[in-house]
């Protein structure tokens, strides 16, 4: 093991709000999704998905995602990214003027037709047009191409590497600016992360700029271990690990964003958050989503006596 | 990362019968853990610790030790460990035939007061004594120095690595067999286990045995991962995680051993563990200690469709 290859800094980019809350029944309050926000930046949060621009009847949860976006553009310092299905989805988030949005490929034949009703190539060619739609209309919106079920399937079994790469080399070639890697349903492993991520790192560069992995079986954190000594410095998390599995009745949802950023803090990779803070959100979160399942391992044992964060550089 | 430094097969030692009950309210019935090791042992278990010779009115819950290592020794081609204490428990472990007998070490000097009323280093002299006492019975009894608190302590705080070294390097000479490290408290993180771990290689060499870490902040399987990558091949696991920290109401107690077998095997590195009789195991405990907290994430989501277990070789 090299420790000197481990990045000194790392952005956990917050998805509670929308890959979280999208997974739960519960409905929270527009306003609630606000103070959310507010606290999130307040702890030292630099990028946050504030929701999806999916039809309201599929996702009433996230049928304000418009309001939030707005909301969130007023919080200064914050890169606020959306969740966008397809070109309709992307014009509204030109139109909301977020600073990035995330399109969804499935690299699983299986699940991308009994999620999207699309093939993962029709989805590479739906980034096309979204990307001509961003050119044309003036915005800065970065446009990431976000590949799932990279590491397995639940409904399909096996996904090739060969295909993810495929496929992640098909959406930059449409124009997606960066691409991620997601293990959607807790399927990948420490040696599987480290096999596909080199490979990915090889064919995106900086391009490649996310990791997402899922804590259905336990392994999120040891999966962003096997990334991070490859140098990515990017992860997605939900507070509280919020979210779940359809397919895991009671299964964690993603990486716990304050367990992620204890390990990575622990590590002397600086992250810019504030863990009390972080763990006071936490709290506040457990009240507008009571009853729903909440994970993690931090809240309860509380930061080491020997804990501190790293500082800022200069 | 090197994948390929990943060892090519991983031993899990069970602590749940001494780590994991030791720390829980409940009396488990004789007959209840000597079903636990037949279980195990149908499993693929080949090393459990099974109980701890202290005296019963400090620990209860272990004072049919000789009686469960007896059992134990009855079931082919297991290990069997136990905790000593001290000379007095060493004898025990000596009469009972114990293929193994692990004497705690902690390098917390406040911990070691506290728990032990030693000082770190009459627990080396202890250690000397209990070889003398070996050697001079004849027995086969392999001696584990396991130092504990490597990684800091819930009560003096920061533990020197340079002194967990040197504590190590005694404890060697001093006539342990082997030597481990355990983070008692959920102190440690992947960099420092890779920091420390390394260090700990380059003195113990093959004698450095095991690594055993409490899952008290969720960190546990990522710095199992961090050892792997260092070669370590032997891990301390207790099922379900089960035992707790005295220091952090409600929070894990050891890595789950379903979980670290699920990770390891996923990875390709093999175990000779059946997961699926493991799990079952898994409900079987629960029932004999109802009530009390149990913890992994395997048993919710079940294993991956693509799974397959490591094949014994050849």
């Amino acid at each position: 093991m090299a420790p000197h290859s481990y990045p000194s800094h790392v952005t956990i980019r917050e998805v509670g709000l929308r890959d979280g809350l999208q997974s739960i029944a519960t409905m929270v309050p527009t306003a609630a999704k606000c103070e959310w926000l507010r606290q999130a930046v307040a702890a030292g949060q630099t990028e946050i998905e504030v929701g999806s621009f999916v039809p309201p009847r599929l996702m009433p949860q996230l049928a304000d995602t418009g309001e939030v976006l707005a909301f969130a553009k007023t919080l200064p310092g914050l890169r606020v990214s959306v969740l966008v299905p397809n070109l309709r989805g992307a014009e509204r988030a030109l139109e909301g003027d977020a600073d990035l949005m995330i399109l969804p490929l499935s690299a699983s034949h299986a699940h991308s037709l009994a999620n999207l009703r699309k093939t993962p190539d029709e989805v590479v060619a739906e980034l096309a047009r979204i990307r001509a739609a961003r050119d044309a209309s003036g915005r800065k919106t970065l446009i990431e191409g976000g590949v799932g079920t990279a590491f397995g399937c639940t409904l399909q079994g096996r996904v090739e590497p060969a295909e993810v790469l495929r496929l992640m080399q098909a959406l930059l070639d449409a124009g997606a600016d960066r691409v991620s890697l997601a293990d959607t349903v807790g399927y990948a492993d420490p040696a599987s992360v480290g096999r596909l991520f080199e490979q990915a790192l090889r064919i995106a560069g900086d391009r490649f700029c996310c990791g997402h992995f899922h804590d259905t079986r336990g392994l999120a954190l040891a999966n962003v271990h096997a990334a991070l000594l490859l140098g990515v410095k990017r992860f997605d998390a939900s507070l509280a690990g919020i979210g779940g599995c359809p397919h895991a009745p009671g299964a964690s949802g993603n990486a716990a964003t304050e367990d992620l950023a204890f390990m990575v803090e622990a590590m002397g990779i600086r992250t810019g958050l504030d863990l009390p803070a972080l763990l006071a959100l936490r709290t506040q979160v457990a009240g507008w989503i009571a009853g729903e399942p909440m994970h993690g391992a931090l809240w309860r044992a509380g930061l080491p006596k020997t804990f501190q964060a790293v500082a800022e550089p200069g």
